[in-house]
């Protein structure tokens, strides 16, 4: 529970009302009562302030008069709402010290002040920095590093040779550093090529739930401060994403995909192996990226959703394409 | 080991042939022999009727006549089947009672029917119902509910704040819970928004592995009543998901995505966000779902398979689509 | 560390230079030092071999003129290179031996060379074969069998009936024999159908990370011998992927597929039920796979990357596909 006066303040944000309003929650615009804090940061939804029953909407200086309830104003209302949003976090938070059904290697080197959960993994060798949360069953390999403050949560996996900076959020499932795909044919089938490299992931990164970051070939996989990763995001061998870019869910690059800063990928979306990707790039949901992109801008590929019944009628005639640009262009000549 | 005349009895159908003929197993009309159980769903099948070896056969009273074997009589003999595997079922029975090498809370909630295996982590407050088995290494969260029934196999994860009803199954290395991807982008890169809101899972719903379901943003994310979810499946944030509704593997649900009841979404699919899709929608596999779905019925979207030289000059053309329609719209003004 | 002439032994291979050159390392051309061994295995690199700065390169015989350091001579120089990566690798080794804190039951059968990480899990009549690593959390289930020398990384999950064969390798959350996806449409819902089958792997099989492999309904899935699939794969009851198949990353393969020997499947690969492709095919990425593959050859779908504003003017085509071709015709009868 909090005041306007004292979100206000921890915010760094000018407000309007009753300072001593009592706000115990965040809810919509729609969806506020008379205790909660709502937000305007789409100008789209400009329309439902009129009519929320919030106790407060954060929103921006111009829309301070349209606003029927008190309010906390700002420059970037999102940006506010993203910060107040931790003071009413509910997650659990994480006791100092080893767990006593913990397993870690006496060489390893763990900061008095990270936190390490019944039943997790951590190997010799491996360095874990003021902070550090390691969760229920999380397995930690030799020589790992994580920094300061950085979080996993219950049953990831870390392989040997991976380094973390700091407040970097892991969540479950996620695998960092299991082997790339790579295999040589041989006369007698695929001969595994030991992955020699490892992981390097920068600070505040965050590595969503069953996405899997491989290690590298002979160099490390990289992933940059910053860049945001959905949940079964697969990342393959020697990969690279830049600076605060953010890769939806179910995407998946192919070995040595290079990724600029400021990207986004939408869901779905696969990129071929070796192509690099310029800085802010945009990529929308379920696109085949096939080639490099050397032009900032948006790009997509796919057919839109049909009725089945018309669909079948398109795609039989995508694959007769070349025929009817063929006939068109008979037709042109004959015309002419 | 089942006689006809037993196994008759517990599914409360009526029977032809020999009520003590002993049935040992279930198996396909062609891969059965004398000591198993067919049965006839499909009449596409009905050609393998007239040579299957199997001891005995359930199928509709429609085809009992030209049945070579006894059989069991059904109404809806693909039910009555999927209620004979149980009976046939080798899966190991989990024993109640708190395995010595799991963890459970001192205040959480455990029903004396309940198992919970080794390594497994049960946090304070949560609540375990009647006959729930926890699974080897599973994790689950502060305040979590769990009702009668319902199965978590090993190392799944279930963060704090999630709720599944009855009867529900979670297959290993699902993730309930984990932060939906919600970021605001700021001066300095993208900032978290906590995820305030948890997972409300209805009865009898069954999440496949590898799946993913994220916590709500502000309110829940909900799963109705009897919702089939297959493996590796990303739900994200906010979704909705309608009672009887089946999603099949690889498929990924954008942000508060609202899904209706009894649809269908085959492997594959991908959903924007923020989009609605009504009862009784049936999407085939790969489809790109990239507006709402207000009408009952099938839809696709994609391209039809062809070999890759045959494919790359469809793939050509395809980017001078629009060019064509105008090539063709001057003949056409030309020839009038 | 090695020498020239020690690795030209352990290789039998021919070389030429200084056989007691120090090799501490494996680079590629371009990042090698002087310590390093490198490898030329693509003609195409072969601009990269005048300016190495390598210790030694590993060749083709036809290179070794161009060869401006010392080298190892290979007729298959990549098979050469992957068997040599295993002797720089600096993945921890496994110590023979059951854990203090793992759970393995006393009717399990397990090789004294087997190792058995902490906290994991073998169940009643498990049978583990000489040298099996089980990592860290890992669950194996009833009457499973894995044979000599199948490694299975940490917090994977091993349901009961599973076989694998010998020297498998089995990434971290891998999910081997969940429930196969199988329901019938009740009068009040989905009915569960038990998959009463298990999974069946060869030898030399590695399956990667969050990928899942179901386990058959009557009969086994199975996963032939030298097969190799890639993270977040999945892969349906009653499958069988044939000897020497590789599958890249996200692909999905519906039920009851079957795929030949030697096929390759790039990543986001989907594969309709009740299909079979033969050997040798070669799918391309993201291809949706709707029908059977009878003869040998490279399959694609899909449209190619564009720019968003030149896609959706040929999306929008797309689904004009059937009128344009009608509109063809027309004209092309007119000018007849």
């Amino acid at each position: 529970m909090y005041s306007l006066e004292e979100l206000a303040d921890r915010l760094s944000l000018a407000f309007s009302g009753d300072p001593a309003r009592r706000l115990t929650g965040l809810a919509t615009l729609d969806g506020a009562g008379p205790e909660d804090l709502a937000f305007l940061s789409n100008s789209k939804y400009q329309g439902r302030l009129a009519t929320t029953r919030a106790g407060a909407v954060i929103l921006h200086p111009d829309f301070v008069d349209q606003c029927p309830v008190d309010c906390l104003i700002s420059e970037y209302p999102y940006v506010s709402f993203a910060r107040v949003s931790h003071l009413f976090d509910r997650s659990p938070a994480a006791t100092a010290g080893i767990h006593a059904a913990a397993v870690v290697a006496v060489d390893a080197e763990i900061h008095p002040g990270a936190s390490i959960g019944p039943h997790a993994v951590v190997e010799a060798g491996a360095t874990l920095g003021e902070g550090v949360v390691i969760g229920a069953g999380v397995y930690v390999g030799h020589r790992c590093r994580l920094g300061a403050g950085t979080r996993v949560f219950p049953n990831a996996v870390i392989y040997h040779d991976v380094h973390l900076g700091e407040h970097c959020t892991v969540h479950s499932q996620a695998v960092l550093g299991a082997d790339g795909f790579g295999f040589a044919p041989g006369p007698d089938g695929w001969e595994k090529i030991c992955q020699l490299g490892g992981v390097r992931i920068g600070d505040r990164v965050e590595i969503g739930a069953c996405t899997t970051i491989d290690r590298g070939a002979l160099d490390h996989t990289v992933i940059e401060d910053g860049a945001i990763i959905d949940n079964l995001v697969q990342v393959a061998h020697n990969c690279r994403i830049g600076k605060n870019t953010a890769i939806a869910g179910c995407t998946g690059l192919a070995g040595s995909t290079i990724i600029g800063a400021n990207c986004t990928l939408a869901g779905g979306v696969g990129v071929v192996g070796h192509v690099e990707i310029c800085d802010n790039v945009h990529v929308t949901g379920m696109t085949m990226v096939t080639k490099s992109i050397t032009e900032p801008g948006t790009y997509s590929s796919g057919t839109p959703m049909m009725t089945t019944k018309d669909w079948k009628r398109s795609a039989v005639r995508f694959g007769q394409l070349d025929a009817i640009q063929r006939r068109l262009a008979a037709l042109e000549k004959s015309s002419q």
